[in-house]
């Protein structure tokens, strides 16, 4: 089974209530780095079998018809999970 | 400047409606390649200079107790858009 990882964020001239709420709490919990926050979503789309150079195009073209509106959100990325991992495995990274 | 990507998604056994709704839409638009989507959420915080090990010692923090909901969603990453972008360049990817 393979899994295809869709990443979608508000365009940066949108604004973004969600993400302005999120950063109002963060400072007042006392984590006054972060200047600012931004909140999209992700999608996982599972197919059976591997991911191949088809199942990509076809989440591509999902990402831009339904998973995202273009005019006030860009896809950030469309890319299988696999490569994901190896690269988190490559960085030694536990999070 | 710095960002760290924080990416959280709701739990294996946990009901996922809208996650439900995309697949139902995908299928009716022809992609019927994708069994299953979930539908989670990605945050971007950003911080003024480099993204330090403190940084993303907060942003795992904040993660936890308020970007994510633990009774039914999980911390998928927290890392630093630096290391997401050299991953990127490294695979060619376009995406």
């Amino acid at each position: 089974m393979g899994t295809v990882i869709v990443d979608v964020m508000p365009k940066r001239e949108i604004l973004d209530p969600q993400g302005q709420a999120v950063a109002g709490a963060l400072a007042r919990l006392g984590a006054t780095e972060f200047t600012q926050v931004r909140q999209g979503k992700r999608f996982t789309l599972e197919v059976e079998g591997e991911v191949t150079p088809q199942t990509l195009a076809a989440a591509r073209q999902a990402a831009v018809t339904l998973l995202s509106n273009p005019v006030i959100e860009d896809v950030v990325s469309v890319r299988a999970q696999q490569d994901v991992e190896q690269v988190r495995a490559q960085q030694g990274d536990q999070a």
